[in-house]
């Protein structure tokens, strides 16, 4: 008699039911995890009083969940025409924090698939801020219990939190875009220092060469100080692909393109995770001559700077795939054989 | 011998050098509270990266200093046009404060003439934030040692804190803005119930009687719910002034005004501290007649929005005068006869 | 073959096993709550020794346990004549925390039917404390988890809290006993304007009109001062219930009362949540006419205290109730139709 | 020309002017104290309204003031008959330390000469709390900076504080009031084996040999469990000073005196710091025949708990001359030629 | 139709399933409980890089595992002849705790048989550490959620822990072990004055009269300080059993089996919780004359340091036990008939 | 008459006065620094106790001063031949920084001018520490109030700190070492690409071009994976300098060489702040022809590790002038000409 075959006992994870929140910065990301994970979004208001106080009312209780709110830290442009600022981003998430810790929420993971203020994450001079650690130090008073994210500018940020952070990589995602292409005679370019790690892995993993652009201020003769830039490796006659964590303005990269040209570069592509595209951004990467432009979606980008040489790779499989993880409590180094 | 008449011996008060400090939410009263006190507002670049993080670099170092912070958490606009959202001056203070805290200042008052987010403070419905706890908790975690602030929604915010807070009040200034004119037949009205003790100093400080307009919810005929207005207390072929805290959208203090009138108000004054004015402020308040609107300047008020009845009251003394004491240790309370 | 439906598979919920703790402030509705959730209450000795330490010794381990810890804020009158005061009584709750947290409980729920200290909310004057936060330090730093309360004297109280508070409300009780008795003729009086938006709630589930009772200094011929009562609102030949969050001592009540039959008002009833009752409370409400006094049992009522014309309604049901929601993680705002 | 001697500058100390407050608790000692200092008590309203809440109203401003409160963790009766508990004194303490952080005071050191709750200071049964750690927390999370008690019961307790504590002792001032009586054939005695440590210090500083009464459980014939005191030392023929930190109902110590005179003391003193004298504690020392008993006046002891074999000696020098070195920051150690 | 029985559905208690790690202070023990429960110790590299920095990589994923780290606080002699100092093995707990927090453990319980550090435990002179509670802190500061060690030298130390701690003793233990013996004319001794409350807990346990030796500094003619030893109660013709909480260098040890030799005791027996032996304890311990000395394996005793006359008692089955109930949140009191 | 410069009035800085504590790991350097500052170091046993337990005891109080404690996070061979291990170092100062706090010391700052376990900075692998953030917590915890370092692995470390860092560099000595060499045809060389930003600075400061050496993992024929190097940027013929922040076993600093050699460069020197030389350090640096080694004193270094191409630089005058601006509150960006 074989009865355990028939009894299926599924017990709730020890955090509770698992259940998904977003606000406004990435809607369309946060619902192709919700439709990955086959679990609706919560019903929730989260909107601006005409005075601009941004509110949050959930329709249904979270008491006892285990809740995963996805938001970014960036500039979003709605399709009405309505921006939300990196400051109302990063405020709408704290909101949402707070409402959701004082509904009893069992746990409350940030999922943050762009983590602002990244940069700002020394003192490279005196007298200036830590953000990227204020920021952590935000999320953590606000109350979650966890954060999850993906290629932090710096990976010492997950040392600004105490609680417990999942960083994950689009590198594989990138990786694996780029390596069925077969690029001959291919080098990987780091835009400037700052970036060559990051560079380096790719190098690495394409069994590639490594260059890195270094951008040096010149005195010139009367006086003035310029900016001058200068390749380290070897990029002549070489097919380039400058590899980065984001793109901002552009400028650095756009730079980068006509230096490595005129230096003989036969052609560039440019792959990143974040694509920030702060302006001038699109009319920068537009006026030089770029393979192709490959980005994920950890930012919403709206159509208007959708160029006809870019790549959008979603990471909404990955991270629908960690946030069930770490709601069943299995390992998350594991899914990336490590 | 009379040595001592020559010999003047100036101690620093024990917090250090006092020092200002402005972000861009209200400079002008910041400049007003800096000519105040004949002293300079430091040298500093706080402004926006084009990806909008906001940056703060200071000109010179602020150590072991007493520093005080001017930051009313509003929307402003700019001169240029540009313009900064709440939660973008809101951010502007924690990271100003963050620098001031990295640069090892002896002291940080923060200066919040407006404490946005003030009307969210307790949980009337289920399933909302508290975010006027939400920001306290917000500016000690960035690493201020105190709160300088005015005409908070409700008293009990101060309890939000577990740092110093000083609540002034625009309630002398506005109160003796009103008395000289000695208006005769004068009634006070709160233009809500949440408003009433507001309204009751001012009615007992000017010898007037009381009013309050309460807001109800009525079941028609057809099921629908509309919201009727209603006076307690007696405004008949009287003069009113409308007293508040705060002038959001006006939507309140417009349909009061009417009712008023129709229910046989002679004429009608307002009076608020905080002059929000979100739109579409402006456009009720020119459309309804009223005697007089007087505001103070704890929020910058643009020249659009300024209306010819409108009479703008300066903050500036009282706020300079009590950063003064609270740097040389002496008693704010005693300033107002407590 | 439907096994399926022979298998009662019942997981503990995520906090542990549900158990009960009562102090001595309130031990009758501890005992109604166990009733009603069919637990009884966790043996335990909470005693005081000769010096008047209060000292928790529990008869069994709540190690992983869900601990729901039943304490009022208020004054225990005993059986035996013997008085705990408000401070005992508050000072047993953080010992019993203590005494929880440190034997290893899962989650322990402060339940305080009846928040004392509430009143100091704010600083009204300067150079006083704000009590009400302290407490809620103090009940956090003892190792609570959550707080369970009934009728804060300000929603604000519940910002005072880190941790998750649920606050309920005796309204619906209330009104519930009203409803019915369809007394013609009525208004509702709030008896100072600190209490007028709870009086406004009642007077619109019961459809009726809102009065307040304004209490203020007046400079008599002779210099000195007196305070005067005056009522905005129409009461006259009215059925009149005075209703608040509680009656301390009874003055303003009681005034009240007497006010209003001089005023012209038919007939005066009472309801409150908390039956504080310090004396001469039952003195001043027993020597005027008072239709009926309705009262809740947060605080417990000694038989000296209780008088022909009050009715107890027990709130027993709504706090076992909602506990045993709290335990098994489902909503408690939809109990109310949230 | 010697201008420098008709020149005195007086800098105030970093944490601001000297003040002193007293609550209720012992008066009596925060009065001498502030004779000893040539300072008056600041003016402050502490008192209980007619719900027991206790308030708190300082008549001046204390900011930036270095602040002395003073309040032992004891019973008080009061001349008029009113007693305050162990949790009035002890919420009155964390009340005024809430009141003087709000008022902004530079510095709180809170007084306690006597730390009540001392005793259950660690888990010597399962299921108990360690209330002298939860004290600690109140006080701290109150806003106190620094701890300034006397003879604690375990100087462990001084662990159970992260703010600085300075433990002194009335060691001296017993052992200065015993030497010179040249007491012969003395032997100390250690009531119970918990304070050995203590009447070691005093054997050692007078030369006189050391016991220690030892209270063991024994089984009776008939399975019942009794006490039995034995002596470890020997005491017959001798003088003994019983000596500990504290008297609470007098039962050890009374019952210690019968049972030394049974084995053959010649004649019993006793002396402790700390004069608790919770009833029966005068009842049953007035009926055992002790030469002398020597406390001090950390706690206030009433009119009808003074015995005329009782002596007073006061801590008021020695509390006041420590109060003034840590406002003026030099050593307290030194003071006791440490 | 019994179904029932043939189902058995095991949900996994609430904070995960069970994992242990070892660090390398006490392997041996580690295995052994490892052993009792069943359990493989969880994979990881712990070593030390040749800068000595150490460092933790765990083989798997601890995820919302219920994860017990077992690592005592002293000496290691590993067999290889290297040695991991006190500081190196407290160190190599905090750095595994942050792994285990940092890597999503579910909760974190730091078992500590030996809690160095333990005898700093109060200021017993001016300017010195509290170790043991800094230790204390630095446990919780790197993400421990519990403790669970034995026999603290000071009870009180407990209380320097926020955290819930389970303190067990190996009393029933060396009680088990001495008890059988039924030794003639037995006293315990307890061989300072600090150790006589432990000493008196197995006089009881075994109907044995109790002492204690004080050791007193004596001036001697020359005005030199020396010390000598004195025995309080009776031991002449009896068998002793010093009893402690442990042995460091055995100074104190040896010289009381010395002294009590002189004084006429028969034999010693030794027992004590903690084999700290410390240098040069193994050669005084051998240069006197003990009948045994049992100890317990909470610190790994290396082979040159084991006597022949040496018993020692293991506590694998007490951890182990102890740490299922803990896991499975049963009362460990009850273990011992609490 | 000209009073005024007969009166020199002494104001002690607001933090008392200035007092400096040197633990065991660098006493050289610390008193190096005592007598730029023309300051004893206080008088205080640092010690091991048998058990090694480290304890601190301060011979003379430093209540109210402003206490700079000395101390690198380093290995520290001492004359003796006895060895302070890291994890003995840190301890020593975590025990310094308690005893202090707990001896009232006005201001506490950590002056650690090696920030020892600076290179686990970040999980670059899945479940590992991050311990630069645990050292971080554990010094805050301690009570330290700043941190004065140098030469952070990572300026991101600084953002671990919550309390205010200053951060030096030795890279203004180090580049005054070697600009007056006018080294002909120089390349400032990173060994890794980790360094490459410290090198880059070098670069700039010389106008010297930049070069990396890059280690990249290299599958074999026979499918195992050997490490090789390659240098990116131009080397042939130049001399060189490797330029980075530490030299630990040297191992990567010596196969450069070797490397950099075999590609042709001419000579090369090598430069770095922290002298870590974990064996083999010494051994390797001797086997490969170096110019010269150029390191600073922020750790000691034993006679048998010194080499004669090698030049120590001291930063002693360095710290003292930093500690003196820190004490007397003077910016110290400013020293940098920032």
């Amino acid at each position: 008699m074989q009865l355990h075959s028939n009894v299926r006992v599924i017990c709730e994870p020890m955090y509770g039911e698992i259940a998904l929140l977003s606000g406004n910065a990435n809607r369309p990301l946060a619902e192709a995890i919700s439709r990955e994970l086959d679990l609706p979004l919560i019903g929730a208001d989260v909107f601006r009083f005409p005075n601009q106080n941004i509110f949050c009312r959930l329709h249904h209780s979270v008491r006892s969940k285990d809740v995963f709110v996805i938001q970014p830290i960036c500039v979003t442009e709605h399709e009405d025409g309505r921006v939300s600022s990196v400051n109302d981003n990063l405020m709408e998430l704290l909101i949402m924090i707070d409402t959701l810790h004082r509904d009893s929420a069992g746990r409350i993971t940030a999922v943050v698939p762009y983590y602002g203020y990244g940069r700002t994450d020394k003192k490279d001079q005196p007298r200036v801020p830590i953000t990227a650690r204020l920021v952590a130090d935000l999320i953590t008073v606000a109350g979650a219990d966890r954060l999850l994210t993906m290629d932090l500018h710096a990976g010492q940020i997950q040392g600004f939190f105490t609680i417990p952070v999942d960083e994950l990589t689009a590198f594989h995602t990138l990786r694996d875009h780029f390596r069925p292409k077969e690029i001959p005679d291919l080098v990987i370019v780091a835009p400037d220092i700052g970036g060559i790690k990051h560079a380096r892995n790719l190098a690495q993993a394409l069994h590639a060469p490594l260059a890195v652009i270094e951008k040096r201020r010149v005195q010139r003769e009367d006086g003035s100080v310029a900016k001058a830039l200068n390749v380290i490796g070897d990029i002549k006659g070489r097919n380039v692909i400058i590899f980065d964590d984001e793109i901002d303005t552009a400028g650095t990269v756009a730079q980068a393109v006509v230096f490595l040209q005129e230096a003989g570069a036969k052609s560039v592509y440019v792959g990143v995770t974040h694509a920030v595209f702060s302006d001038p951004a699109v009319e920068r990467l537009s006026s030089v001559p770029i393979e192709e432009i490959v980005v994920t979606d950890t930012i919403p980008l709206p159509l208007r700077k959708r160029m006809p040489n870019m790549t959008i790779l979603s990471i909404d499989k990955l991270l629908a795939e960690v946030i069930d993880r770490i709601h069943r409590g299995t390992s998350v180094g594991e899914l990336f054989g490590e």
